[in-house]
């Protein structure tokens, strides 16, 4: 425990947006300002440490956003802090203006930066899981996650009232990168008649049995979820084969696209990031440092970086056959 | 005034399905019961008159369906009922089921199958007017727009979170066919930096112009609304001309598409299916066809059916300018 | 035409607020911005006024407010502005910071403050309905008005799925002060078995046969919305008078309360908001005072204040008709 | 493992309605379709049972229903069910509709009812927990939970814009019976000031203080979140103890009531109740009775009912602590 020396920590956020990250800032802010110690925000990610653009935070100063979607701080990639001469600044700023540690909000590429600038200047740092996609190791969910899964079975409850209303066939696109987890977990919710994920091995031969079951039992629509790292094809592709293998079906393409980054976050990642970004605080007053706050059964534990980047959260079978059962 | 004459009532959605349909259907049911008539549902359109798909609609049937997207008859376009052959049939059916008149729910393509029918068969029918695109003349609004209105702000307010994250250009593709309204209210109501649409006379310079001004504004972000029918080019031809002319600006598209039809009709969309569907029978008993029951200055009107099909509303110039003024 | 001796304008919102507050602030804001003229926003009404709570706003001030509830500027009903002593304060500080008019976000309170201001004190003032209870003259539709009736049909939307899960009767009070625009659109919105609102005669003997109509058509529950100034009694009253006369009815009780004001403003209320901000500072700029902007089939309009605060908008008799057709 | 024995299964919903339930017939009523089984629906929960009113379900009977909220089955409380005679009534239907197990969603009261009738007659059945109270020990979450959540912060979200535009203090009751989970997650989420739930020893000192706090922090409103069985007063008492503690805070009381009742389902607890739909059906399957199903880490486990009924989640203390922190 070395709640004595840090008495200034720097939170940003990194990489893309999600959901809840302003709720995550906050609950940085309120934790330094409950334990006596000074925030700082910066701005636009890494580029912000470069740059030099930082403004103190105080509690009242992160006043309604515990609710609204995206981070006021902004976001970036930063190409120059790839560089030795980026951190070089960096490190540089984060000495003029006193910062003892950091907290970075974002995904693996955001915590890759931080593990080698931890190991370049030992600067201590925490992050925080925030991105819609769930695909980081270390935490059963990401802040922004709960979220986009919303938002997206909103819009296709929107689209199966179209889709119902014309017995047409529907491609969705939603978000995820390589992972699955978004396109899974919202197909079963929105009742997909099939669901294309990276993680599985799929077939346009089972694909095509899919649909042809739907047809033969009289279902009014079908909609077909597909991942955005889906191997098989993307949604244009998929829906060009089907049209041709059934020249009758009514075939559309939606690509959900933006919509599931923002909005304001669920109850579920509000509570979540409040719980991560008072544990970031004090995983750092206790001496913690080039690790991961995360949730996993519900209790917040720590997970070193470099197994937070290196591993990945395995898709649950169990799922893929629940949305087999159900699809029937 | 003609009550006694009419016995038994069809009723259809045909074309685009649209938001509050079902609520029509509903209140076209009722206001059978209640004045003592039967009533008649029938499936997809035209093509369900073709092929004789209809049942019965009694008070009962038609609960728990006021809020629910799509319409529960289906819809689609028949290329049947273009020839007269199809529309012989379609009559045959309609006089083997007894039916002494129609009321049609859709948009003007559907008004101009009915208004041929009429002619050929003098089956009495009243339009109401069943569209996202809010492009019949004769009401001020049609079923349906009000419902994407907000369907379209809330995903752009999702968008913008994510676009101010990161100091991003948006292209944001939304519906209304060969009518700007969507695009214009939607715009205004987003806070849009320009909005594209087919009844003004757009150019590339005008849009640079206003995203160079954003730029020199320090605005977080830019999203420009373009109406599915502008005639400069679509999202993507402009989001490239953009990028060409602007490299380091960050640009990205999204296409709304199908999320715009479905979703459970807005109050306003509710209570003007209630009204247009009452009043469609009322306009029946009273001898009343060929017309298209609509609604302006808050009041019941019928338009006859010829003069909705072929005038247009047009746009309030009021609205183009203030969209201007407020993207200063 | 006057455009030349106004430099100067301050804009409040004042007495209850409702959704789209921010969007009608910004609009006016920015319609300076771009006429080149000084906006100035007063905090807490006519308190700011009398306290000298003020602040200038530029357009980039206004950002990111568009889709808020509530006001960023706060509103409060002030004892002080109602002395002669207060309102000389008023104008005073008024003098001081040199505003030439000012533009009232309000309801009719707020308008006749104003009113009486404008004739001691000569100074130039627009008002802008900002109201849920769309109970002002000289308008079709009052800010917030759209958003509160989508919030109370969501809010019975829900009560009904746990209605029907119980085969209950659900007696539901909506905001709306002295008048029933909200509860007679949302009832009709929201498919209730009986409306019941200050400017119709109600009675129990009506009301118990509507719910015995009710039970005898099968149906799974029903939902009674009651205006808050509804004369017959309050929902607490009219459930223990329903328990008394069908003791075996599950019949409960909900106040929605202070839901209905906030929420993200619609797409209507937003476009409204936007128009009204805008004509409000023209009007001034053209010479106009002691009016209110309003829009009567769909354009804007000025309205005398006096008539404004003294006549009221008439509850339509055909929706009336309309909700009773529907209860069948 | 007994799968040749099991020919039908029954399904009910019992006790208080969630949203979500709807999810998980179909999820029951899919599995049987899968595995080949017959599945009947029983309507209002052990009324049905023992006034025998049934009806099969098979996998399109269950169609567009995934997202609606309550149950089609409907629920009751049964008086009846609790006598000896009430249950000799059930089992004979039960024999007659030659149904050998029993999936019954519902809570405690509702399996408390589940064992006694498989004490005394054998019937082998599994429980699926639905209520959004999240009061029941063997599951993490239970169906409904996660949707009321996000009811309750969208509706305090709706509350605090009007509340911040007034300086108001508010006391919002929301439900949870015994159980503080709703008020505790809901009040981390909106930020409230203070929250005060059964778990936790609360006094009105503590309460005050927090409320001076906000003051003298110049918050702009102050929420504060009751659960409906806190023990130190109802928002009422707690509202009135305020103004006269504070006579010039303008106090004000809202009671969320059944709109948390209701609401089409989250994700979460659509995937919830989906995979624990599956889950029942497969226990049967495999010879499990007299059994919860539910989730834990994230994985299906099966608690003995008696234990289900017995044991209590217990309140996190951490996120007490977050909920104090975060209010500073």
């Amino acid at each position: 425990m070395a709640k004595t020396t840090l008495k200034k920590i720097g939170v940003m956020t990194s990489g893309g947006d999600s959901p809840g990250m302003n709720t995550a800032i906050r609950a940085v802010a309120r934790a330094c300002a409950y334990y006596q110690i000074k925030c700082v925000g910066i701005k636009m990610g890494y580029e912000g440490l470069i740059h030099n653009q930082m403004s103190e935070l105080g509690a009242r100063s992160v006043k309604h956003i515990i609710n609204r979607g995206g981070t006021f701080l902004q976001t970036a990639r930063s190409e120059e802090f790839r560089t030795k001469e980026g951190r070089a600044k960096a490190f540089e700023n984060l000495k003029k203006n006193e910062l003892d540690a950091l907290i970075i909000i974002g995904g693996d590429g955001s915590f890759t930066g931080g593990n080698v600038f931890f190991k370049e200047f030992g600067i201590p740092f925490i992050g925080v899981p925030g991105t819609i996609d769930n695909d980081i190791f270390g935490t059963d969910f990401t802040i922004g996650y709960d979220t986009a899964l919303n938002t997206v079975i909103e819009a296709i409850d929107r689209i199966r009232d179209s889709a119902t209303s014309h017995n047409r066939v529907f491609f969705v696109e939603v978000m995820g990168r390589d992972a699955g987890f978004i396109a899974l977990n919202s197909g079963i919710a929105s009742g997909a008649q099939d669901i294309l994920i990276p993680e599985k091995k799929d077939s346009l031969d089972d694909l095509f049995g899919s649909l042809q079951h739907s047809q033969q039992s009289n279902k009014n629509s079908s909609i077909i979820v597909v991942a955005e790292g889906e191997e098989l094809g993307n949604v244009y592709d998929l829906a060009k084969a089907t049209e041709m293998r059934f020249p009758d079906y009514d075939v559309r393409v939606t690509v959900l696209g933006h919509i599931q980054r923002g909005g304001n976050p669920s109850c579920m990642d509000r509570v979540l990031a409040s719980r991560l970004g008072v544990a970031a605080v004090e995983g750092l007053l206790d001496g913690k440092s080039d690790v991961m706050a995360g949730i996993r059964s519900n209790k917040i534990v720590f997970t070193p970086i470099a197994e937070a980047i290196k591993k990945h959260n395995e898709i649950d079978k169990e799922l893929i056959k629940v949305a087999k059962i159900l699809a029937i």
